[in-house]
């Protein structure tokens, strides 16, 4: 009896190629949709992936033309058929024991969503679907009809990065330098301008740094925070990031202060997990240093300048006694269209439970913190008993916390 | 301005002390409903992991009654709202671009989706889920009602263990002894009675043995393989295994023979990553040693026994020229009530893209090889270059892929 | 100009092959001592590196006379020149800073250690040679002459294996299975049955184990200490290693009890790392469980039996009253011929600085634990804050370190 | 009976800080030499640890004086006594079975080589004695009667960083930030200017970076090489590093660069494992990458431009013609006074085994490689088949291995 397997790679690749040219269109390209049709009936799971990998492969050559024509593929062709769940809905409302249950909930399942999970199936294609909704998103303003693509997306991703996926690890300068070059490059709040910059928010050892990373893309950190110890409450961004300051021993430390949090991945816009890290760190420290007995941010309010503006000016930094009252106003009073207050940081912490809890003039004199908050800066507290609270309360009945002397100065404004 | 976050950890136990309090029954123990409704509401997601650690807890504690109670509740009370989904299918049949689509994605998701997601926020909440699975799936028979639930469950699974996000890794003699003792466990073909046994399956260096993790579940095994390399094709399993033979040096091996396949997570049935992990592992070793040439099984017949004795006994093993021509046709012309075949093993097989390679007569003389499979074995041949084509083959018209000799031994039967 | 180096590698290995027909006799085996004599005088490491192989491969076939043979080639033929030394040792007392230190210190050094440190560059040579100073302490006690070259190789060793270069590292059941095996071999104190005996001493929170490695040797464990953590000091080693027995929480813990110590390399008796292991164990234990106040052994007394026996009989362990008081009397007054104390184990714990704290009687009754020690068990305490003194005190003077109770018993024997 | 090791770190720490100021000075410093004699006589071993802790820290803070004063001591203090070697020595020569050996060669091991193993049981001390040395090359010059503590302390490192310890490690742009740090400060050959620059050398597939590393000193890289994938071998060094070249697949590439070899360690100086990294690397990479046929280095010549300018000035780097006969007669012809080839950089190589394989004129036109090389480099031809005798001739008989095209270039010099 023949031995009938030889050199099974080859053959695989050749298998492959011929399957690829069947898919190829006149001018020699990839036919994405057809190879999308393809995967989505291939039953042998190794076979699929390696189309699922031709399909990222080509899908990442995409002109803008050719990228808006598959998203529109991937909503209009590969949509849910409504018509069907509405039958199949009435039925199942009918008689819910009736049987109709796995055919209802297959049918509302729309077909990109299946084709998304078996494009996940190739190496490394979870980053690649992150990239993809990070175009889409790039798409959606001036094609808003492809909101049920990113709909579907943002479901699935939020699936995959659920928070109990998600890894805590800390960064120091023993970390890749293929990662830290990423921190470089996403730090978001204070710009990280050289290796030695990176290096001084790093390795000494008051300083830390934490991110998310999920394990199925390991060199992409999701979210970090940067954390400075220190002896008290900080009112100056300058005075903690100074290169000539002196490292404080850690054990005498007794605050954390959060001064920049960076989201890396656009392609994961609202998917939330930003909102645990801060909570998670702080835990953390907690138990590793126990003389740690305060957890606060130095924020930036990025709205305040542009508001004081529309309100006839701004005081100067050195003038904190008119500068203060309006941003703590500003911070408590000052509503968008939908109620929420109308800072977007504020927003973030406050829906995390923390609470105004200090206002700093002349706190950020870079060009950007004159620009955008006036030069003032705001703590947050995470007091960890009252996060739940403070945060239901926020959603439910919109109200801050804060601490009284900031609810003292926002009355004299 | 007083520091108010003194020993947060301390406060937020105390908070979920509070909590549980407050979710408690009279007597005293955690009320799980209340619970994970108190889960479903709760915005800050640090308060909810601690919930969802308490109600995995809880769940964990459930007698035979309340746990039957619980998965009512899923089933019923956390159910989609069929009415709902009804209208607005309707809705958005009648007008696409109305803007519908997210509420109608959102109705359509059950309650008890997002509950699990929640409850995976905790950590070693995926692992807990799925031994929630393995209950449901006793409880099933008997009350085939909460097929509903076990359908939700199945495709969540599906979705957080797919492919992509599966690891493959070798298990050796080096590896924790916490994880061999799930292979030693979960072994459910030629079962290993000691470490020793299991040392001669893994430590010479023509054995091997691969498994499928998943990150967040990194110390359980989900399906492991092992495999024996050889010259030529064998046809027993006892001389496989016989704990006299000497090792084959790796470099002389032409045939890798995967001789053992099971899986180890009841809870995961009907997920599917078996199907890749043989190719995967046959791509592997292929890759590092150039010399195999040929990648079979050495597989049981568990059905050939009792068809055997419906027709009116089996010929004993030493009558290999009476009994294989039976075994062949079984294997190639016994089909079940929905026209596959009859054999469960070759079903997997043959569904993987596998073809019948060889039979052998006398090759399992253990009880239990005797016992159901009348002590034949049988080859199944994985040619990479072919696997496709032979799965969609079998899939779309039910051809099974064959040797020649194998169909010829058939038409003697 | 044409490029030479094609294919070096299969070139290297027929000059290696080459030259090692060169080196080989007449009957076609390597001639170690030939061998021995062309890596000393090779130049390149490279290939000083694979002839260093061959020649412990050679080694690791020797039959006994060769292998005698080899240790008398290196006693004798690669021993110091002593005329030479008595030369150059002179003329440096008579002008030391004429120049000659580094032939009189090149002189002092015995060929052979040159030849160890060559042989040491083969990849795994460093367990090969532990491995050899074993063969060559199995031979002293015939081969007394040898005595010059084990005084060399465990010079050598204490040299490689000094305290700076081991790593302590925690032992447990998610070591890999082929340390763990060593464990089950090695273990002298208290013989491990099985690999379920060998995870109750893992597992549970309230188990410990911790080994000394070498980064060079890192499949074999040198040393190893088996920790219980009890509440108060246990007087029985039969409790301690019960199947039936319920793990304490390892926070309610007060008292680190070592009961048992094991060398695991023959090769390396007499270079001192055992002295540091209890005390690194007690120092990590006592960071890592503040609650942690008291560490002791729970030892065995193997020499009591024997010299009750010789004093007219041991009293039966039943009768504490007579038992221990003679058990405190041989601990702390019976000496050997050099006025150390009788008992092995009592020598190496008081060397340590540890001091007699508690005798229990009944508190092994093993067969080994009656035969030799009458049953009797005794607790060495490590007051870290006195051990360098009692260490100190017993090296210098012979002191015994002991409770005032233990003095007690002792009067009364 | 009353538990008597309460707080036992506490009470360690006091007893080393009495034992501390029982070694200080009125001045309230640590008395250094005290402290090395206690250390000398200290029998626990955990003790001993502290206190050569202590002693490492207080040498890191010693002046210039003081230093040179510690050195005197080590030196003078800590010698051996040559009238007693002179004595044991005559009496073994006389008696060799007396039983005097372990006398002798305890008589023969200076204090000072105990007292560094005695320091090396403290944590991280291995690398801070590397540093002594360091400290002690610099002082030599001036102070030559220290060449004796040198020669122990280069024996002992030499014992210590035997090749067989030594792990070689691919360094790439994923290694930690402070591992890559170190390479940018140590590259000896052409210097690394950015980050960038950096990652230009570990990033694409064509680029290797390989370190040996001593498993104690994790954090160092003892001496690191670069190597460059080509096909062909090349002629000039811009344009290998060149930031506008094309990465070049790596399985297309027939040769393997050494374009730079840089030492870490200064206090490591004449402890030879330098020797085998290129080779090792060779091995590995032919290994890896079964289409290497060529093993070459690209060098520079830093002693032509002076030989040179001796003879009457250097051809310009445009006129090859002139130039390169001109190199070539200097790396074969020109001799120091003890015979050798003249360049370091030669001998270097030679002595390794490799050859002189071909020259290039303008190959290095930066201001280094001008002014030190007259800008020609050279290969030198590792040819793995060829090195063990290559380097026996050079060794032996000071035979230089060449091409015959680069003797016909120095015969036309």
């Amino acid at each position: 009896m023949g031995m009938l397997a030889a050199r099974p790679l080859a053959n695989l690749l050749a298998t492959l190629m011929d399957r690829r040219a069947f898919l190829g269109r006149a001018d020699g390209a990839l036919d994405i949709e057809a190879a999308c049709r393809t995967l989505l009936a291939e039953r042998d799971e190794t076979t699929g992936m390696h189309l699922a990998a031709s399909i990222l492969a080509g899908y990442s050559t995409l002109g803008p033309e050719a990228l808006l024509a598959f998203f529109r593929f991937l909503n209009d062709d590969l949509d849910i058929d409504a018509a069907r769940i509405a039958d199949l809905a009435g039925a199942y409302r009918d008689a819910p024991e009736g049987g109709g249950y796995g055919a209802l909930r297959s049918a509302t399942e729309p077909v990109r969503q299946r084709l998304f999970r078996r494009l996940n199936e190739a190496p490394g294609a979870t980053a690649a679907i992150v990239r993809m909704r990070e175009d889409l998103l790039r798409l959606l303003p001036d094609h808003p009809a492809l909101a049920r693509t990113d709909h579907d997306l943002r479901q699935l991703l939020g699936s995959w990065f659920n928070r109990g996926f998600l890894v805590l690890q800390r960064i120091t300068w023993d970390s890749p330098a293929s990662i830290l070059e990423k921190i470089i490059a996403y730090e978001a709040v204070h710009e990280i301008d050289t290796w030695d910059d990176l290096r001084r928010r790093l390795q000494p050892e008051d300083r830390r740094c934490f991110a998310f990373f999920h394990p199925s893309v390991p060199s992409e950190p999701l979210i970090f925070v940067e954390v400075a110890l220190t002896q008290g409450t900080p009112g100056s961004i300058q005075a903690l990031l100074s290169d000539k300051r002196e490292a404080l021993p850690e054990a005498e430390a007794d605050t954390a202060v959060f001064y920049s949090i960076s989201n890396c991945q656009p392609g994961l816009a609202g998917v939330s997990f930003g909102n645990s890290l801060i909570k998670q760190v702080a835990h953390d420290l907690s138990r590793d240093l126990p003389n740690l007995r305060t957890f606060v941010t130095l924020s930036p309010i990025p709205g305040l300048a542009a508001w004081l503006a529309a309100r006839g000016g701004a005081p100067a930094p050195s003038e904190p006694a008119r500068l203060l009252p309006l941003a703590a106003s500003y911070l408590l009073d000052a509503r968008d269209g939908r109620g929420r207050p109308l800072d977007p940081v504020a927003r973030f912490h406050l829906g995390n439970g923390a609470q105004v809890h200090a206002l700093h003039a002349g706190a950020d004199l870079s060009a950007k913190g004159l620009a955008a908050s006036s030069g003032v800066m705001v703590n947050y507290l995470y007091d960890l008993g009252r996060i739940s609270q403070n945060a239901a309360g926020f959603a439910d009945k919109g109200l801050i916390a804060a601490a009284p002397a900031v609810r003292a100065l926002a009355r004299k404004a």
